[in-house]
């Protein structure tokens, strides 16, 4: 029995944030599904695991946790020896990678989530169709933080600095949906990011994410 | 001259953040005043500290960072040895501590800012008329979250674990507005969020940083 639970679906870009750090460390773990589908997420017997009724859920032996970028950081620190290392040593160089990690949290994503809802969740998932006004609100947005990446990819190879970092793990399960999307043409139209996705959607460790991913939308629609 | 600079103003809650943590660390630092109210932090000569055109920006010598929670955690680990203890020792009491930061940013601040900019931002700095129908939308998510704290609060005394740190801190400047308006009933209805709120915000340094926020204010007034 592994120590390490994941209580989620790998389809939720929140789960997938965790378990790509824990492939990129290596690590050992139990992926407890919980069907999102059917709003189980939303059941008294999940809200004792986390209150805000939001995957994932986390438990390593007796810590209990929840929120997908407190989770990594969990990881990444108490399994700093393991696998890829997903911070910098260096307190100053740690300090630049936190505030990209804040500017995924508070920038990339609440448009990224947006545009994802729009072109991916509702046509794919839900069978609704995509409101375009809102496409046409948070794509200048969510531009507009593109081209701070754009800037910040001629100073450093990586987000956070000059290695693969938590500041950019985080991007990964949004990014994805977003490639499969008429998004991707935002991506492409600035080489550097475009580089920059290129590189850290290729990792092995998120490829093998990918595919749970894939197969849990399999098994959702046999259900 | 001080090593450390904050480029803000004393009345933006996410200058506020890191001014109290400075104050909770007995550091000395210049604060550079950007005027908001005039729209400085959107000019050229800001925008090179932080390229979204927030406050605050952040420097210490050499290292030059923006997001508030980002400069926070650099104070806090950075100065770990000078006053107040912001963090956890133990990994896993900071992991805990780690996922109410993450809940303060995600679930907590987005209601709160809401509430605010209706309720304090617009009537009293602005001078237009609060939306009351932003009001009935925000409230009752506002208090959902607060339910959960009121829940966490009858297992710890403070949100992140049993001492006072960054998770409580970073709550204080929205608090303090909040508390000037018509959503104080709804600490006040919550016996544990009443008493942990008022606790923290009787702390003697951020009594300080509410000073420097009404001077701010009435110069701002002045100009």
């Amino acid at each position: 029995m592994a120590a390490i639970k994941v209580y989620g679906a790998a389809y939720s870009t929140a789960a997938a944030r965790v378990l790509a750090t824990l492939h990129e460390k290596g690590l050992d773990y139990e992926l407890v599904h919980v069907d999102m589908i059917t709003g189980e997420h939303k059941k008294e017997s999940y809200i004792s695991r986390n209150p805000f009724g939001q995957v994932p859920a986390f438990e390593d032996g007796d810590l209990k946790l929840f929120e997908s970028r407190a989770i990594t950081r969990y990881i990444s620190q108490q399994y700093a020896d393991k696998g890829t290392s997903l911070e910098f040593s260096d307190p100053k160089k740690q300090a630049v990678a936190n505030l990209w990690i804040e500017v995924e949290a508070h920038h990339f994503d609440p448009n990224a989530q947006k545009l994802n809802y729009e072109l991916t969740v509702k046509p794919v998932i839900l069978g609704l169709e995509t409101d375009h006004s809102v496409v046409a609100e948070y794509e200048p947005k969510f531009e507009k933080v593109l081209d701070v990446y754009e800037e910040r990819l001629s100073q450093s190879r990586y987000l956070g600095g000059d290695s693969f970092t938590l500041a950019d793990l985080h991007h990964l399960p949004t990014i994805q949906y977003l490639l499969g999307s008429s998004a991707k043409k935002l991506f492409e139209s600035r080489p550097r990011v475009n580089a920059w996705v290129d590189d850290i959607t290729s990792r092995p460790s998120w490829t093998k994410v990918v595919e749970l991913r894939n197969q849990a939308f399999k098994s959702s629609k046999k259900e």
